[in-house]
C-alpha cells in the first residue's frame, strides 16, 4: 500500500457528511487531503482548520479551481445530489476519479451521463455506501452465499430510519425539494434498496410497488416510504425508510435454511439455521450465532481506501477502473427510480428495465 | 383458581397440534381433559394412552358424542379448518366453550357464522393464538404503547416461517385445498397478521396489498406469501409468511423514538430507544436492550388458564363471555380475507370495510 503515493483527494464544498469522510482520508493509508473548494474561501479556510485538515491542504473558493489542480488525483463530492451531474461530469472531463456521495443523482438518466463520462475519461467511479466496505459485509456475504447454511434466499425486510429534528426537517438539505428531491427515499432508502440488492446478489427485480401513503413535507419530499420487490420466483422483498423513526438499520433475510439479522450496519449480526420449536414452546432451537467482526479502520476509511487502492493501481499499473462499483450504483437508482415512478403512479407496479 | 372446578376439556380430534393443547390442559392448574372424539375409537383409546390423558378420560367414536357428554364444558377444536364451522357452531349449540385452532375458519363469513352462535348461547369463543398468552407479550405492549419509550408506531415488520419437510409439502392437512385451503397464509401468516394487528392496538388498516408471486402448491394452495398494509396515516407493515423457509418469528417495530425486535414469538425480546451514531460510524447507541421475561407456565398452558378463567367465571359467577377474544379473532380473518383477495385481484389493494 504504501509503496506508491498516497491518492490526492480534493473534497468539493464542506455538507455536514463531509466532515467524516475528510477523517476517513486522514485515517486511511493510502489517502490525503490535498485540497478543499467552497464558493467562500473563508469559510473554507475555518472550515479545514477545524476539522484538522493537513496544513498543506489548498483551500480555493471555487469547485472549478479544485479540478484544475494538479496535485488532486480524485474528488468527494459531498454536494446536494441536483449538483452532482455538473459536478461529476466535470470532475471525469478533468480525469478526477469520483467518490460520489449518495443519493448519487435525481435519476438513472443523470447517472448515466456521470457514468458515461467517468468511462471515457477511465476515471473510477464509486458511490459513498460505507458498510459495504467493512469486512462484517463480506462475511455475512459468506453465510447468505452457503447453500448448506443460508439455503436459497425466500424473503428479506430492511429498514432505514433515522428521526430528523426540528431543526433538520426545516433546514436540512435532505428536505429540500431543490437540493434533494428525493428525501428519505434517496438517503435512507438507498441504504436499504442496497442491502436488498446485495443479499440477491444484484439480480434486479422484476417489479417495485410503493407501499401506499409515504408521507411528504409540504413541498412534496418524501420523509417516508417503502416497497416491495419481487422477483417472479417468490423470493420478495420489502423495506422502509423514514426521517420519522427512531434510528434502524434493520435486515432480517429469511432463507431456505437459515436466517440473518441485522439491527446495525456496523455492529455485530447474528445467524440462525436448521431452527426448531419444541412441543410445548420454550425456545427456538438453536439459539442464534452472534458475529462480531473486528477491523482496524472504521467503515469510511475502508471505503477510502478501497477507493484508493483502485485509484492507485488506475494511476501507477495503468490498470482499468473496476466496473462493480458503477454497476451496481445504476442497479440501486434504477430501483430507487421505480420506487418514485410507483408512487407517482398511484402505487401501481413499475417493471424494471435493464 | 382452585377455588373452582377445573374447566373439563373436550377434544375433536387428535391432529398433530392437539397433542401439544393437551399437555397444556393438564399443565394448566384450572383445565382437565375430560373426554376426547375420533372417528376410530381405538385410534383415540391409543392416543390418549401415548399423550398420558388422564384415566377418567372418556373415549368416543364420534365428535358429536363429546359434545352430548354434560360433563364436557368446553372443546378444543384442531380440526382441519374447512370443518370448523360445523363442528364450532354445533359445539356452542350444544353450550360448550370453543377453543378454536387456527386458521379459524376458511373466510370472515364462515367465522361470524361461528361468533354469532357462540354469542347466542352464551359461550366463550377464543382462537388458540398461543405467545398471545405469554407474559412477555404483555411486556412487549407496555414497551410500545409508552409514548415516552417507544413513541408513535410508523412501521413493523413481521416474518412467520418454518421449513416444510417433503412428507409435510405432500402430506400435512395445511397444505391440502380441501382442508386447509389457506395453506401458509393461513397458518404462519395468521401469526404475522395478529402481531401487525397488536402492534396496532387492533386498529384495522385502510388498504391490504398482497406482494406479487406467492408460491403456491400443484392444488393451488399458497405455501409462501406477503402483503403491505397501510392506515392512511404513513404507518405501514409488511409480512412474509411461508412453510419453505427456515422457521422465523420475526417482528421488528419503528416507533418514531424506540424499535421492539422479537426474533421467537417465546425467547427474549429486544428494546432500543433515542438510537444515534457517531461520527465514525463504529455502532449504533445505545445497545439494545435485552428483556427476558420468566413464566412458570409454557405459553399454550398460559392460553388454556386464560381460556378456563373466562369459562370459569362463566359457569361459576354467570359472568358474560370476554368479548376481546372473538373481536381480534376476526380482525385477523378480516385481513387473511383482504390477502386473500388481493392475490386473486392481481394484486390489487383491497379496501377492508369492518
Amino acid at each position: 500500500m504504501a509503496e506508491s503515493s498516497p491518492v490526492r483527494f480534493g473534497i468539493l464544498g464542506f455538507a455536514n457528511i463531509a466532515r467524516k469522510v475528510s477523517r476517513a482520508i486522514a485515517l486511511a493509508p493510502n489517502a490525503t487531503i490535498s485540497a478543499v473548494g467552497s464558493r467562500s474561501i473563508e469559510k473554507a479556510t475555518a472550515y479545514a482548520k477545524e476539522n484538522g485538515y493537513p496544513s498543506t491542504t489548498k483551500i480555493y473558493g471555487s469547485y472549478e479551481a479544485v479540478l484544475d489542480d494538479p496535485e488532486v488525483d480524485a474528488v468527494y463530492v459531498p454536494l446536494p445530489t441536483s449538483l452532482h451531474v455538473k459536478w461529476a461530469v466535470l470532475a471525469a472531463q478533468k480525469k478526477k476519479h469520483v467518490l460520489l456521495e449518495k443519493p448519487v443523482a435525481l435519476n438513472v438518466k443523470e447517472l448515466d451521463v456521470i457514468l458515461e463520462e467517468c468511462e471515457s475519461n477511465g476515471v473510477q467511479y464509486m458511490d459513498a455506501t460505507m458498510w459495504m466496505h467493512h469486512p462484517r459485509t463480506a462475511k455475512m456475504k459468506e453465510f447468505l452465499s452457503d447453500s448448506q447454511r443460508f439455503g436459497q434466499l425466500k424473503s428479506v425486510h430492511s429498514t432505514f430510519a433515522y428521526l430528523g429534528d426540528t431543526e433538520f426537517l426545516e433546514n436540512n438539505i435532505r428536505v429540500k425539494s431543490d437540493l434533494d428531491a428525493l428525501g428519505a427515499l434517496g438517503d435512507a432508502g438507498w441504504y436499504s434498496i442496497r442491502a436488498i440488492l446485495w443479499t440477491s446478489d444484484y439480480e434486479l427485480p422484476k417489479t417495485v410497488t410503493a407501499l401506499r401513503d409515504p408521507e411528504f413535507n409540504e413541498a412534496g419530499v418524501i420523509l417516508s416510504c417503502g416497497a416491495s420487490l419481487s422477483w417472479k420466483d417468490g423470493r420478495v422483498a420489502t423495506f422502509y425508510c423514514s426521517f420519522l423513526a427512531n434510528m434502524a438499520m434493520d435486515i432480517v433475510a429469511s432463507g431456505s435454511k437459515g436466517n440473518l439479522r441485522v439491527h446495525d450496519f456496523v455492529a455485530p449480526f447474528y445467524t440462525v439455521e436448521g431452527s426448531w420449536i419444541g412441543e410445548l414452546a420454550t425456545s427456538i432451537h438453536p439459539a442464534p450465532s452472534e458475529h462480531q467482526v473486528n477491523t482496524d479502520l472504521p467503515q469510511e476509511a475502508l471505503m477510502v481506501k478501497e477507493f484508493s487502492n483502485l485509484v492507485g493501481s488506475i494511476k501507477g499499473k495503468g490498470s482499468k477502473p473496476e466496473k462493480k462499483w458503477p454497476t451496481i450504483s445504476r442497479k440501486t437508482q434504477l430501483v430507487v427510480d421505480a420506487v418514485k415512478a410507483s408512487i407517482e403512479k398511484g402505487f401501481e407496479p413499475v417493471e424494471i428495465i435493464y
